[in-house]
């Protein structure tokens, strides 16, 4: 599998030389035939937008939503970089238009990496020319574009969800569970459904909330977060709701492969909020246990210390009743009625040994329900983030 | 010095046997006549409020902020205790009002220490009987008090204003810096100038927001926060505003040496923010980047990353414009318009060593300004934090 199953792609990996080491940081993923096809995408929030996030949005409001593909660097954010970094990012989509023989704004861009330093554009624009020449749609090329587009990512992070009568693929890049100093992440997913761009844009939404923004690494939002996602439309027309329910599951397996790809952290953790006044309210409820670095300690220190996450519940700005409060780990009921309970802590210190640490907050107010996933504060960040040398 | 100098007060500390360890956990600060004065307070906004704090705000309000003293226990925070917590808090208020003859509703409770655990009332009751008794003016009580509130302090936190005609005295505790899982902040004020209480309430919220409001530990609110001042009045009426400087000037005092005495840590910082749309904006990206884990992250690794710096100012949800940014480390600029400046790495470095690092952050809109004290994350925070034992 790779992100050129879903026939109509063509893609393309190759090492320019941004990374003294040598590995792949170009990638480029378009169309085979290099027509435009329905393309949504999914920004960073942050004002402090990188120059590729600037340029992407910029040729996606341009070109109507429909688009020839996405070119990506990696090792160099290509943000903090002003007016020359704009300049740039646009440099980059006309070499690569140049060689697919299309109009520049039919194209997406997007870079990861340092923060502030200005991209290397004499191997780039040399490294871009053998791109293009190299893009082809067997796996091996959806695996170098996969492989291009990593930063400190232990591997390539790939996804592939079927359904009657189309597929959706994936790859994506985010090491940046414990090295969030290059902590973009970038996701991108082709599909051979036949979707308007509007559809196409709603579905995406809807995957990305319930994946890669239910995530809790640093509370940190990085300036080059991206997600893309190509229809190529080559099965016909489908369902709508059932596109949006394979993006969801494409999203969530790349969003678990991050988690599990948290350099030097050994625990991964969800909180479940239930019983919250609303959706919203346990969503919220969740990130604010989640981004603890108090309860990321405790996670880091095997220690089922409710408590925290009783203080953070009730700071978290939604509806809340100490006495009504259950919380559990691993099913196991630490707190009832906003007090300790008595508990088996063997079985907790078992649970801790876990894949994912599940601590179950039932509020008991309303049906509001919400998960948010979270990973350790332990040395691996500290190691990983004092400094970028 | 001491919370006993400015005259009209009494003080006292025991060793009740909360803490295993056979420190002071017990003390008192009240009145040297037993008749209540002009009293104001502020507490967490976290709704699960530990027991001693419900009991307060309830105290303070039926005694119409005239009070006549605060009784504080260390070691166990009587927080997440349910509807036996309560009645440990009220049972704490009212033999202590026993022993000085006077209504309990006229005493304030604060409790610092674990979450979740009973009080042990047991060694506690017994132990204000005596606390009661060795209640004293002199400058040896206000040192026992001083004592008898600190959970992991590396020791006592006073101060002492003194202005034309009147004096401010405080004492608090806050090792919460780097190890909050006892992270309770208290801090009690005394002085001798003759005020109403709800001027003395809106002159304590204005030193409370200069001060303890503006300190970036981990981005937690504990459920046990609490200041409180009390006037007695014996030096006559005073100048509210030159009562509130001195608070102000006492406060900040108070949450300087919390911040010195951040075990573990070897860094503390702060992040200046000018030029922004409004005082409130300046604040909130003050505190975004102050409470960043990246940022954080940075200190203690000496590194002047300042592309995380523009990244947490770009998500602070305030006005930004990147083009116009300038960053400073020690008044070296690093960031100008944006992009990377030429600077004098050596000189940077150097200011690491400093006391204080100060991050300045020009944001080039309008007249607003704002400070907020941050400390940095290393290895001594997760030591710290991992587990309660």
């Amino acid at each position: 599998m790779s992100i050129t199953t879903p026939p109509g792609f063509a893609a393309a990996g190759w090492a320019a030389g941004i990374k003294s080491s040598g590995a792949l940081d170009l990638a480029l993923l378009c169309t085979d035939d290099g027509r435009p096809v329905p393309t949504a995408a999914t920004f960073t929030l942050n004002k402090a937008a990188a120059a590729p996030v600037q340029v992407s949005r910029s040729h996606l409001a341009t070109s109507a939503g429909r688009m020839v593909g996405v070119v990506v660097s990696s090792g160099n954010a290509n943000a903090a970089t002003g007016a020359r970094g704009r300049n740039d990012a646009e440099r980059m989509t006309t070499l690569v238009a140049d060689g697919l023989g299309v109009d520049p704004a039919a194209l997406l861009v997007c870079s990861t990496g340092l923060i502030g330093i200005p991209l290397p554009m004499e191997v780039i624009e040399p490294g871009l020319v053998h791109l293009v020449a190299a893009r082809g749609s067997g796996p091996e090329a959806g695996e170098a574009a996969a492989q291009g587009i990593l930063t400190t990512d232990s591997g390539r992070k790939e996804v592939l969800v079927e359904r009657d009568g189309f597929v959706v693929a994936g790859m994506a890049k985010g090491a940046g569970m414990l090295a969030p100093n290059m902590a973009t992440m970038l996701a991108f997913l082709t599909t051979d459904a036949d979707v308007s761009p509007g559809a196409l844009q709603e579905s995406l939404q809807v995957a990305v909330d319930a994946s890669f923004n239910s995530m809790s690494i640093d509370g940190c939002t990085s300036t080059n977060d991206t997600v893309v996602v190509m229809a190529s439309g080559r099965s016909g027309p489908v369902d709508v709701g059932v596109l949006t329910e394979a993006l969801v599951e494409a999203c969530q397996g790349l969003a678990r492969q991050m988690a599990a790809d948290a350099e030097g952290a050994e625990r991964i953790f969800q909180v479940r909020v239930t019983g919250a006044a609303g959706d919203g309210e346990a969503h919220r409820a969740a990130r604010k246990v989640a981004d603890s670095l108090l309860v990321k300690c405790s996670i880091n220190g095997a220690d089922p210390y409710w408590g925290r996450v009783a203080s953070e519940l009730g700071s978290a700005g939604v509806e809340f009743d100490m006495d009504r409060l259950v919380i559990s780990y691993g099913g196991i009921d630490v707190c009832r009625g906003g007090v300790a309970a008595d508990f088996d802590a063997t079985g907790v210190a078992k649970h801790f040994s876990s894949p994912l640490v599940d601590i179950h907050c039932q509020l008991g107010l309303g049906a509001g329900s919400g998960v948010v996933m979270g990973v350790e504060l332990g040395y691996g960040y500290i190691d990983e983030n004092r400094t970028t040398s």
